[in-house]
């Protein structure tokens, strides 16, 4: 079955053709300009290409309430010319087959479920740590929704003893994401992420901020398997602090063979797609509206 | 239909008859001293009832993987006798019909979901505050279970900036369960919650951990309604307290309806089943058996 996945991302959206699989034909990356001018690109892409059902992981905040008059719209981003725009009623009445539409890290959630690290499984909770931080989250099967999509990103985690860093987001000052985003190392240190691979102490703040969300995510929903990523993750010495700082935090509170310092290493992990993720997250979702 | 509850707790246990639609019709409760002891007299009240299902709502930990060796065992309780027990198995052997489990605090938001604070919802979250802290969960009318049932009272929190107590949690110290239980209050304050309804600053203190951990669970989970049980909140000057403190916390950050000085005193509530929700939530599990 041909299925089609939208990637739709504040830089870019990238489109693609592919199967029930996970498999990916074929692909096209279009910029993030107004949607004007993006979206007639996008309608152009699957013109012809006869699929099935096209999967929509959105950038946001968006408006997921199947009820709401603005459902399939992105919300309130700062973003200039997306706020209040009419995503998936654009797309609709330009292509008829079925839509299907989440965020962009339900999408990879839901992706890394079926084809990646968590396949098998009947949970699992994905974290970006990019730009801002976003959380996606997979129980019985099912994406976590509610009277709002969580912004589990915008938790609040204790501060390090040794942090003196404001904080960065604009509605709680140092919540996770104010705390532990790319745009927060760099206010805090002067210099981007990436240039701040050798410096000890930065990650060790980093791995201590995710490491409580994280415990904190685990308690609340015990996901089955964790997957990390975004720009930041990039710094894959993160990987082995955090489950140290996990490990510490849970105090062998949660008697389970994951969660040992032999097994951890293969509960909390880097995304298995790779750079394909957001594309199989698109596929992964389409398939939801498709069986 | 007739049907089953038992409310399994570290005090007593009671049991009920009652129906589908949440009406109980006969009661007894049960001291809890050893199984050996006590299940005697739980079996025998059942005998010639005619129950279609009995649904179990119990103090835990236990475990409620269905694959697992020791499904429907309490596990590693600190009660004396009740350790490694067999709970379901016990009284399956005893009684044909089918059994439901799951936790205390899952039963009761499965009862207020089915009957009471929740009516017509399709999630909440219903957290109690007694001996300790536990906290149930439903979200597209399933209960939240995963990993381990999630053990969301021992989530971390940010410390009162005037609150030196070490705190009470014997895994993690000053946890939630650690900071915020009726056992804590009693350590810090060195009399028992109930003569403390004049210490303004203890429910200052209580109010500000109770709100930072719905917070959490609100990005987290994003329930419909939140419900508030247990001995502790018996203290209604919380709620108002609590209220605020949400609010504070989430600075405009949901925009919502919901979450406003006017409506949230009909978001964050108390347990409208009272003194039967424990049984209720016991006939809410037993029909999930049966239909
Ligand atoms: N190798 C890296 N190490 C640390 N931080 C990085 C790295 N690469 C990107 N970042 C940071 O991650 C953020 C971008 O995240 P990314 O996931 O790439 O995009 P977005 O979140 O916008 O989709 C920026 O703040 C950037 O500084
Ligand atoms: N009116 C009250 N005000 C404050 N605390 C109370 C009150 N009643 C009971 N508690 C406290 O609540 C705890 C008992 O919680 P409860 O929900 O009644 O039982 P359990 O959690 O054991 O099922 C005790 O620590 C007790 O001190
Ligand atoms: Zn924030
Ligand atoms: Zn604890």
């Amino acid at each position: 079955m041909k299925l089609g996945s939208i990637e739709a991302g504040g830089t870019k959206f990238v489109c693609g053709i592919g199967d029930d699989l996970g498999n990916v034909h074929e692909e096209i990356t279009i910029p993030t300009k107004t949607p004007e001018e993006t979206i007639p690109h996008v309608l152009d892409f699957f013109r012809h290409k006869a699929v099935s059902a096209i999967g929509i992981g959105s950038f946001g905040p968006v408006d997921l309430n199947r009820k709401s008059d603005t459902y399939g719209y992105i919300t309130s981003t700062p973003k200039p010319h997306w706020s209040q725009f009419d995503l998936v009623g654009t797309i609709q009445k330009a292509i008829s087959v079925p839509l299907a539409f989440d965020t962009d890290v339900n999408a990879a959630a839901l992706g890394e479920l079926e084809w990646g690290a968590a396949k098998g499984l009947d949970s699992c909770l994905y974290m970006t740590v990019g730009t801002g931080i976003g959380v996606g989250a997979i129980t019985e099967r099912k994406l976590v929704h509610g009277l709002m999509h969580p912004e589990m990103g915008h938790i609040y985690t204790r501060r390090h003893p040794d942090d003196d860093f404001v904080g960065n987001c604009s509605f709680h000052k140092d919540c996770l994401e104010g705390m532990a985003a790319g745009p927060a190392l760099e206010k805090r240190w002067g210099v981007a992420g990436k240039e701040l691979s050798d410096h000890k102490q930065a990650w060790e703040f980093e791995a201590y901020y995710l490491a409580q969300a994280l415990v904190n995510y685990m308690l609340t929903l015990s996901p089955k398997k964790i997957i990390l990523g975004g720009g930041v993750m990039k710094q894959t010495q993160l990987f082995p602090l955090i489950h140290d700082h996990v490990l510490e935090a849970l105090n062998g509170y949660l008697n389970l063979s994951e969660l040992t310092p032999e097994n951890i290493g293969d509960y909390i992990v880097p995304p298995a797609l790779g750079d394909q993720a957001g594309l199989c997250g698109g596929l992964a979702l389409a398939k939801t509206v498709m069986f």
